[in-house]
């Protein structure tokens, strides 16, 4: 049974059983199943067993692997509400199929394959109207932030490179802002001190007038103003904030204005939601993750930027091991990783196949189902809802039994339905904390979602919730 | 043809053609191709479209990209020598595939898959000989390096979190280190200025005494020395440095010793290298890339760490929307990364199909052709190889044209050619500048790489270079 590492005589029996396999898969997306199986006793005893010194008959191997999978909770399934996640596109589960075994370096020009990068990042600023900018492909949001904060950073004070965090600084972004672009500031080594968490609206959108307050504040009192992080999307609420007024700010006080449109900015594509990122073409780079509402398999996050040699000046360097040729600066030489699989094979292949339109479409769907939720729970005694409709495709639910009216209790009540829910496993959702209440918080980013999982969404909180 | 984002009634046609395709992209991987194909006009043209706002059949949209795959550098092919890269795992492409449809996130408890990631860890750490660690599945050797590096701030200067780089620290590596390393330092708001580029020795290994010299000399400055960054398997020259007596060294200074094996640690497990690495087992954390010498399609490094406590401590919070239960932190919680595709399923799966001994092999040849390329080249007077054989698996050498003395007109020639083999396209190498001169850098990593594939790279190297 050694072939070297290949498949060898086995090559078509694990294509075979790979395709009857995916083929199940797939179709079982197709619909929610009923509960989320138990891990088996033979499965737990498989992942306690130490390296295995011998292979075994690959096909066995397979079966065990997807033994595995079944037993773990997939993003993919139409019930997963849990959070803003991706939906394993079936075309680009395939890409990454074929990415995987040409195996390419976009960390050097790889010809045809770079080319194919460029061109996939062209199609998503044209798609969520960012035009005329590069982009390039990273491995998370969380990547991507940090990415653009480091080109932020270099503008604002030029010698941190060699000198480092040479001053204060500071960072602004809304108070509900999502965790990484704390963990990115924390990471530059400026401290949670440099984050300025600016107030929110009823809505959740970040106050310009707060924000200009801040600056103002910060530069009398010595500290440069580095980055001013705009959520679009925040991962709480789906807020998005004031993007034209935040970018008028930025403007006027010469600061990096980055967003992060992680979740949220494939909104912007849509003709339900695009006044809503208005501005955002003014910002200097954008955060996407096409793993999350662009529905293709993790990770496949894109980093937007106006200025591209900003990136070079924030990454270049002349490593004695690398060619560069010509003008035009090596991936490499732009971003924060070296080795970089070819993410954008999935996403190019997604709109190649399926067109535009039906990404337009799907992203659509999950509004109109997030409407829905807030439509239905609005009218129901049993539930809470936010003062304002979901501006994207969350939307955050408590569940009030009958009676029920100190907030504290209430809270309590609902991270217990949480962790009762998760337990049921017909839906998943997680909890979110918001103004110090929980809620239950379904996420609408999957493309499986349908309309008949949302009545299950209220049956199984009204169920369990009732039940206690 | 619009089936909501499913591949629907093509699905069937969809999966024949992908099964058809890859098995006749593993059998053209087989044996080299003899030439590297020029980019066509046709495909040209493609990627150069603006966004497709329709669909399309989705076979001619699988046919497109495989066309752009085979007009581009792939890792895969059997004389793709030019860095240390991986070369697309049959069964990991496989579990790629699979991975992707389910896309599961292992950024908090996804039940069996979470087991997996944990499971494989461990048997990385066998596999090495770095036991009772745990470890994590990063996007690449970068982001594993500076979860490595920010654990080490978090130890050296608690503070750090809330107060950002609060005085002059110090991070030591060997001079030819990987530049990731120099990255992640400025990353970190360190500024190249905290990096120490300690002498190596003729080996081009770090010189433990001048470690110790430069560790005092910042110590009585009031610099805090931070991490030491120790490699195993320099990019360049693929050196070691010694293991066992830096971690006297870490030890008897309390500094966190980091080891860079983001290449060459998987050597650690075969019978020919495992003394290079003695002491390996005393880091506090170590880098593996598995996607570089454990042959699985990248994505896919490691770091394994002693004080799993440091991570949390590094990278914990309470994120308003992740549910935490029992005493065990989330990946989130101990990793930069919040999106965590199950990255570790094409190892597990590596594993288990092939067991461990066939990857030994697969390296342990590696290590051959590399002896026996600085064999053939040190008897040959066309070419200049290094006073000592490899390490491991990179080879670094000139070409002598007849008569040529001059290192200056020497290191031109090399460069030339470079270019030249590149062009040329029957292998593919990168140059590497050494003490200052331009060296050719067969480096092998590759499991497909043969006997027959070094008889050519000499073939093309004496064909190219005595033709200038």
């Amino acid at each position: 049974m050694n072939h070297n590492l290949r498949l060898g005589d086995e090559r078509r029996d694990v294509l075979q059983a790979t395709f009857d396999t995916v083929t199940q898969v797939w179709e079982g997306f197709d619909k929610a199943r009923e509960s989320e199986p138990e891990l088996t006793a033979a499965t737990a005893a498989l992942l306690a067993e130490t390296l295995p010194e011998q292979g075994m008959i690959h096909t066995d191997a397979l079966g065990q692997a997807v033994d595995v999978l079944d037993q773990s909770l997939a993003q993919s399934r139409p019930r997963f509400l849990a959070y803003i996640g991706s939906s394993g596109l079936e075309i680009g589960a395939v890409a990454d199929f074929l990415a995987a075994s040409y195996d390419i370096n976009l960390a050097v020009d790889a010809r045809a394959a770079s080319t194919l990068e460029v061109q996939t990042s062209k199609w998503l600023g044209e798609f969520i109207g960012f035009p005329n900018a590069r982009g390039l492909f990273t491995s998370g949001g969380t990547v991507s932030n940090i990415t653009a904060l480091a080109a932020a950073r270099h503008r604002a004070v030029p010698e941190s490179r060699e000198m480092g965090n040479t001053g204060p600084m500071a960072v602004y972004v809304s108070s509900e802002a999502h965790y990484s672009n704390k963990r990115a500031v924390e990471l530059l080594g400026l401290g949670t001190r440099a984050v300025r968490s600016i107030a929110i609206d009823e809505q959740h959108r970040m106050v310009p007038a707060a924000l200009e307050e801040q600056i103002r504040a910060d530069m009398a009192a010595g500290v440069k103003p580095m980055c001013i992080i705009a959520s679009a999307g925040t991962t709480l609420t789906g807020a998005i904030d004031p993007l034209r007024e935040i970018a008028r700010i930025a403007q006027t006080y010469n600061i990096w204005m980055h967003v992060d449109g992680a979740y949220g900015a494939p909104a912007a594509g849509t003709d339900v939601a695009r006044d809503l990122f208005d501005g955002i073409e003014l910002a200097d780079s954008v955060t996407i993750d096409a793993h999350k509402w662009l529905f293709v398999p993790k990770a496949c996050s894109i980093v937007l930027v106006k200025d591209y040699a900003a990136l070079a000046a924030t990454f270049g360097h002349n490593e004695a091991y690398m060619p560069h040729e010509g003008e035009e600066p090596n991936p490499v030489d732009v971003t924060l990783e070296y080795s970089r699989p070819l993410r954008a094979l999935k996403l190019w292949l997604g709109f190649k196949a399926h067109g535009a339109s039906e990404f337009r479409s799907a992203i659509t769907k999950n509004i109109e189902l997030a409407q829905e939720t807030y439509s239905r729970a609005s009218v129901n005694a049993s539930f809470r809802v936010l003062h304002h409709r979901p501006q994207l495709s969350i939307v955050p639910l408590q569940h009030i039994p009958h009676g029920m009216t100190d907030p504290e209790q209430i809270s309590k009540h609902n991270a217990a339905l949480c962790s009762a829910i998760e337990k049921d496993g017909r839906v998943f959702l997680s909890p979110a904390v918001i103004d110090g209440e929980t809620w239950l918080r379904p996420c609408f980013t999957n493309f499986r979602t349908e309309l008949s999982d949302v009545d299950v969404l209220f049956e199984v909180i009204e169920d369990l919730g009732n039940k206690r």
